[in-house]
């Protein structure tokens, strides 16, 4: 089921119903799901992460907008969407994150182009304003994962599309925006944290 | 024009537009603005954060959802706003952050219980997941703001109602969630974070 994933490091426990507030029909999982519709749910529509960090996804076969999910309540759409321009209210697959074991040992380095070329600055913290930090503009053109996970974000403060990047997948290469999912649009990145288990 | 705010630190600076994507009327602020339509704008639809940290609020005289606003781009209400259950899409008052000099030097106290009561815990960094780190619920009770800063929400990864916590703003003493802000329904927090210059 985990397509693409390596062995879990640690336990992953997520529980997800059909219904907003906890409600309706109540599965849980401990590995990735492709497609929700296989257990006969139409959509997810409130949640609880009880374990791990996780990848929600719009679509089935983890594709569309990312929605990182960390240990707490998700009551509805919402509560883990964070502020998108479509409200498109689906969620249709997950998968476990495997951050870094200590997130303080994550690391990333991100450049002013794509391709890894330009200016370059390795991080090993949370950025709720690149800006502010030092880095000349909106826009980030391609990223390095080295160790960890991480999620980005269109605009600061933690908010708008978010994109998680992986050491464990595309061998944590993310040269253009285009390889950071499939809903984005643009390389506008303006704030960015590991994700912690 | 600053209610109770101390003397300014730092620099701080924000343009703001009554229309999407940095259009239409535009001004500048460096201090505080109680009310948008003093200046002749009915609304701000987009703004840019250029130096410093700010708080905007729904209504006028800083009142309503909070809006906390570091430096980057912000091209719609929505990309400021984080995910909340009612799009009332406006921002009339806003004002400047007194954040730690130093945001490694912000520390908070959080309780388990309104009025300082129960369990609690001294923190000095940043929590996507509170649960994740071992707080027991999904509530906090009250807080005690030593220095700097927060920002605390209501859903974990920094998304749902945000409420900006200040030690320099009622002693930074925040008892109940009553005095979180006139938007705040509940104790639910279930992230924090420190706000850095």
């Amino acid at each position: 089921m985990a397509l693409n994933n390596p062995t879990p490091l640690g336990p992953w426990k997520i529980t997800v119903y059909d219904q907003e507030n906890f409600q309706g029909k109540r599965l849980e999982f401990t590995s990735a799901c492709q497609n929700i519709m296989e257990c006969s749910v139409d959509n997810i529509r409130s949640l609880k992460v009880e374990c791990g960090a996780w990848a929600g996804y719009e679509h089935s076969s983890f594709c569309g907008q990312q929605f990182v999910l960390e240990r707490g309540e998700y009551p509805h759409w919402e509560s883990w969407s964070g502020s998108n321009a479509y409200h498109i209210e689906r969620m249709m697959s997950f998968r476990p994150i495997c951050s870094a074991q200590n997130h303080k040992e994550s690391k990333m380095v991100l450049f002013e182009r794509e391709n890894f070329m330009g200016r370059q600055w390795e991080i090993n913290d949370d950025y709720p304003s690149l800006q502010a930090m030092g880095w000349g503009n909106n826009e980030i053109g391609s990223m390095q994962v080295q160790s960890g996970a991480w999620v980005c974000y269109q605009f600061p403060g933690y908010r708008g599309y978010q994109y998680i990047m992986e050491c464990d997948r595309h061998g944590g290469e993310y040269k253009h925006y285009r390889e950071w999912g499939s809903h984005a649009q643009s390389f506008q990145v303006q704030s960015l944290r590991r994700i912690q288990q």
